[in-house]
Formats: C-alpha cells, sequence, structure tokens
C-alpha cells in the first residue's frame, strides 16, 4: 500500500466485530438497534450493519438522510433538532421513508404539520442532564404538553421520547458512564410514566457510545443509537468503552521532520486532516492522537506512543521518546489514533482498508457547494 | 438569499480591502508579496490577489500548487517541508513552474536532488523560536552547513532562510506582536550575516499574519507570506492585528433551539461546518466563536454578540444574553464569526458572497479518495 499523504486506514474485521458486538448486545436487551451513521457516513459501511441484521438507522441532517436512503434504507432518523430551513428536504424524504424528526418546542411541531405533506414519527428530545438541546429531563408538564400537541397534529405520529447523554463522554470511569446510563435511562422512564397517566404511550431511544458499551442492561430503554463505537478511539479508550484493539480507524501520516534534540517529530497530518479533538494529558495539557510506527501493534497503556500535542493547519507536532526519534526518518509513515474518530473520519472524503480498497463517504457536510 | 445549513458568507469588498492593504503595505516596504493561498483555497480569491499585482504566492501542499499551476500560477512555494513521499507530484510541479520547497535537513536535499528532473527554488527552513519545523535559530553552522550543501546540489537553486513565527498567534497585545516581528527578523538577519561572510548570498522570507499586520517596518525581510489576512478573524481581533469590519469571511447558521431558562441558542453548525479553534474566554473557559443576527454589524466589543461556548459534530451551543435570546426562534440564522479563519473556511467546499455568488474552493484536503 503507497502512502503520499495522510490517510485514513480502516480496519474492516475490527469494524465489523465492534457491529457485530453491538448488534448481539442489543439482541441480548431486546431494544430496537438505530445506529448512529453519522460516524462512517458511508454506503458501504452501511452495509456491513445490514450485514448484521440492521435495518433502522440514525443521521445528523437531511442531506445524510437522502444519501442513505439513495442506499436503500427505509428507516431513518434525524437527530437533530429539526432545522426550520431544511423542511422541503425533509419533506421529501418523508414521502418515500419512514422518517423520524426530534422536536422540543410546540412551534416546530406547528411548522412541521404545516409543511408536510406525508406523515413522519416524531420523537421529543429530552436533556437527560448534558445541556445541549431538549427539553430538561425535571419539566414533565412540558413535555407531556409537547406530546398531547403532538397527538394532535395530522403529519406527526408520536413516537418516544429521545436523549443523547452525551455527558458520558466527559466521564472519569466505566463506574460513572454506567452511573450516568441509570440516571439517563431512570430519568426518561418517569417521564414516560408521566404520560403513561396521561393515557400516552411512547418509546424510550438513548444510546451514546460509553453507555452502549459499557452499561450491562438496557434499564426500560426500548431503542439504542450509538455511532462512535464502529471505529472507537482514545476518548473511548479512555473511558474504557473499548481496548486498544477495537480502535479500527487511524490516520496514516508521513514524517516531515525529526528534530531529536527537542524531542519532536513533524508530520504530515493537521487540523485539516485529523480534526482537533482534545483529551487531558497531565493536568494543564491536552493532546489530539497518539502515534506509533504502523507495525506496531498498541499495547493497553499505549507505550512509546508519541503525543500529538500541537497541531496547526496541516502539521502536526509529535512529542517523542527517544527509541521512536532513534526509529524514525523524513519520508517515513506514522499510525495516529485519533481522539476521536467522528471528527477526523469527517476531514476526509474516504477511507483505505488495510488490503487497499478505497471506501468512498457520501458528500460531507460543506460539500453542497457553498450554501 | 436563502440559507437552508450552515454557509460561509464571504465579503468580497471587506477581502478586497484586506488585499489591497496588504499589497500595499508590502510595496511600501519594498518587498515581495508572496501570500499564503491555503486560507482561501480558491481560485476565483486567487484573481482578487491577482488585480492587486500578486504574482508569487505560497502553498501547504502540492496538491494545491497544482491545483494553483493549472489556474496559471507560475512562482508557487510549498511552505511545509518537503514531504519525500510526494516527489513525483513535486517533480511533475517543478517542470512547469518555478517551485519553491522547504528543507530543514541533508537527507531531504539528498533526495530532491537524486529524484527531481527539474531544478527548484530551496528555502532552508529557520525555526524562530515557534517551535514547530526548521532549524533552530541559534544554530547557525547547521544552517551554514545546508546553505552549502543546497549549493552543491545541481537540482537546487538555493535562495533564501525562510520562517513561520506563529508564536506570535499566542501574544497578547500589538507591541508584542511587533516584538516577534522584529526579533525574527534579526535572527534571520543575524544568520544571513553568518552565510554572507561564507560567501552565500541569500533572500529572507518571512510573515505571519500578526506581523505583517502590526509591523511599522519590513526590518530587511525580503518578502512577506500572510494568509489569514485576507479573511482575518476572532483570533487576529483579539491581536489588535484587524478591526472588526476587516473580517471578511462569516458562518451564517440557522437557530435550531432557543432555551431562555438556560441562557442557551442552539445551532445547526458544528465542529464539522466551525472548526473547533478555542480562544480564551474568561480564565479557565474557551469559545470557538461569536454570534450576531446577521443584520446587525458588531461594535469594536462585539458588544451583545452570543458566545459559541460548546460544540459537537454538528451542534452549536452559544451562551447568549436576554435581549438576544428575546429576538431569536426556530429557523432564524445567525452569523457565527470564526476564531480561525483558515479551519472554518477548510471545512466548506467553498463560499457565498454577500450577492449570492457561489465561490468554489480547489479539493479539500481529504477530497483525493481516501489517499
Amino acid at each position: 500500500m503507497t502512502i503520499t499523504r495522510p490517510t485514513l486506514l480502516l480496519d474492516e474485521r475490527t469494524a465489523r466485530g465492534n457491529i457485530e458486538r453491538m448488534a448481539a448486545k442489543a439482541r441480548d436487551w431486546g431494544v430496537r438497534f438505530r445506529p448512529h451513521f453519522k460516524t462512517h457516513q458511508s454506503a458501504v459501511v452501511g452495509r456491513w450493519f445490514r450485514d448484521c441484521g440492521v435495518d433502522a438507522i440514525t443521521v445528523s441532517s437531511p442531506e445524510m438522510a437522502r444519501g442513505f436512503a439513495d442506499c436503500g434504507w427505509r428507516d431513518i432518523t434525524v437527530a437533530l433538532p429539526v432545522n426550520l430551513r431544511q423542511l422541503d428536504a425533509l419533506d421529501a424524504l418523508a414521502g418515500g421513508i419512514r422518517l423520524g424528526l426530534l422536536a422540543d418546542c410546540h412551534e416546530v411541531l406547528e411548522a412541521l404539520d404545516r409543511r408536510l405533506s406525508a406523515p413522519v414519527d416524531l420523537w421529543i428530545e429530552i436533556d437527560p442532564g448534558y445541556g445541549r438541546t431538549g427539553i430538561t429531563w425535571d419539566h414533565p408538564e412540558e413535555v407531556l404538553a409537547l406530546a398531547r400537541a403532538a397527538r394532535e397534529r395530522r403529519m406527526l405520529r408520536l413516537r418516544g421520547l429521545l436523549t443523547h447523554a452525551g455527558q458520558s463522554y466527559q466521564c472519569s470511569s466505566p463506574e460513572e458512564v454506567r452511573s450516568v446510563w441509570q440516571q439517563t435511562a431512570e430519568r426518561l422512564d418517569t417521564l414516560r410514566a408521566r404520560l403513561a397517566d396521561a393515557g400516552i404511550d411512547v418509546e424510550l431511544s438513548a444510546g451514546d457510545t460509553p453507555g452502549c458499551s459499557l452499561a450491562p442492561r438496557a434499564n426500560g430503554v426500548d431503542e439504542i443509537r450509538p455511532g462512535n463505537f464502529v471505529f472507537y478511539d482514545l476518548m473511548q479508550f479512555n473511558l474504557g468503552a473499548c481496548r486498544a484493539p477495537d480502535i479500527a480507524l487511524t490516520a496514516i501520516c508521513p514524517v516531515i521532520g525529526v528534530y531529536p534534540e527537542r524531542g519532536r517529530i513533524a508530520i504530515y497530518g493537521g487540523t485539516v486532516h485529523l480534526g482537533r479533538e482534545p483529551l487531558p494529558a497531565t493536568p494543564g495539557r491536552i493532546y489530539f492522537g497518539l502515534a506509533l510506527p504502523p507495525e506496531d501493534q498498541p499495547d493497553e497503556r499505549f507505550s512509546g506512543a508519541a503525543m500529538l500535542s500541537g497541531l496547526t493547519q496541516e502539521h502536526g507536532m509529535l512529542e517523542a521518546g527517544e527509541r521512536l526519534l532513534a526509529r524514525v526518518r523524513p519520508g517515513d509513515i506514522l499510525r495516529v489514533y485519533p481522539t476521536h474518530a467522528c471528527i477526523t473520519a469527517s476531514q476526509h472524503a474516504g477511507y483505505r482498508t488495510v488490503d487497499g480498497t478505497e471506501i468512498p463517504r457520501l458528500e460531507r457536510a460543506g460539500d453542497r457547494g457553498a450554501g
């Protein structure tokens, strides 16, 4: 395999193993597995999920929903609060597939009902304590009012309550992740009970990768939507959500400078190739990846890996130990383990597998012209 | 203009003004203006530079050099240490244009000489205290040895010493930026004197945007290579390198959630659309942009702007004051001023001008398939 520039290497066997394990877990739990495809955004990787029996997916934009609908997916949730400026695109989708949408306020329900010509599944987004979007979990009357309103709209089929417990990414131990998972499920379940009292039955959808990887049981959730687990990364590794050999996506980068005097290696591989997702190193310091020679397999502590401590647009700066500095010369390549694979993946038009096959992604976020 | 999704808005008049001012400064200083095109990566914006008399440019990869060579640019420096895995691409370029390359070690000189079939300009990269790439400025004998070696190589025309004083981005005042500029120029000049003593004449190339915007004189530098100034951004604004009305690039993002209770607004516009380039806010906190309604012009303190304090893949979370919260509803749009325009721009396939014209970028970093 000839690498000339920063290149994403995807280990198909590892990714398929990650998919199989999560699919088996969903079966064990008796829940619907609706994986988030924003992580890989690839028709080919999508087929690996289909091979494991997956037929319902999550995406994060109408464009992504369109891309996967065009590949034959027929049950898609767009897990971002409805962007009212894309109602035409959503309506076009609603006519062809089972489309799930998220809302957390009345005016979105009203706009959907007025503008859609085919019905959609409606999920009420709940903020489980993460602080991003959704009705805060401790506002049951607001949730009830929105659920009642949704039931009155002809174009909306109230499906359930949906949440993303993104705070799990900030946890510092598997126990803490499990505790966030359980707390989230309990908060959703309390809301469900409140709705049931009012005669409204709903499903519960949850599922960040740390929670789904580490939780021992579903805790009443009906559907899980993890995405990152197909690749995993250093953030998940640090959380204990995966082992080093489960990391399926790495970036191969050419070495462009070796500076033993200052303990540094420069790679061609910067923010535009790797993203800039920080993880904490020693107190007050952060890093953006770990690098090893491609022939080295990481042990469970990533011993000997160089720390990607600096990024500019196209340069990456590694802090390397003496042994690595002595092994590496300009023109060599290093394998960078990403801190956050979803973002690293989003910087590229595709992947290369270990056997050299090119796997394209769908169009990227900014790819549809300037608009 | 219909905005449906995160869209880069480029104010042509402002960008042309930024180009004209920098071109005029270079003329005043009597230096060559070789702007860095990695910031905009657009043939159209390139023509705005040509309109100001620019005929020599800087890029950061062989692909970018190829893209601009195909648009008619004939004098291009690739300002990243030579990636020995792209020698074929470099050689193809060297046959058609005046190509400048960077090196900081002997093995790269040797490889270039062996593999190139047409001569190139060779710049020795000097690290002026930034700590990224290049021979450290206080190692004059290493510089001399490399210069001598370059002169002996048939395919290399030793052109000069080149530096990027990226530490200017970390400065906290215009005075500090000017001091970095002057110190950098002095360090280069000392090295030039050492080479002159040995009978070797070289040019000096420098020029980060903060230094070029704020320095009062060239201090002996022969060529400047700023890039970011065509757009400017909040980082430059905070440094005092530009005024608010000089910021030519913003991202227009749809509002997808308004949460007065927690003082937050959610926008469709996340890391994949805006990049994740932090600036310090109050101690211990960072932010990734400032947002205003598109009809509002920022004052010199960005009063009333919401702070983009959280980013996930597609969501942006703004901390907004009461007045903005009262004005904004889902389906509205906000204008996000980027912290680092080069990175925000790199996340998109193109720009839209104020009058609705679409301006494409060349292919992006990861666009050539998976490799």
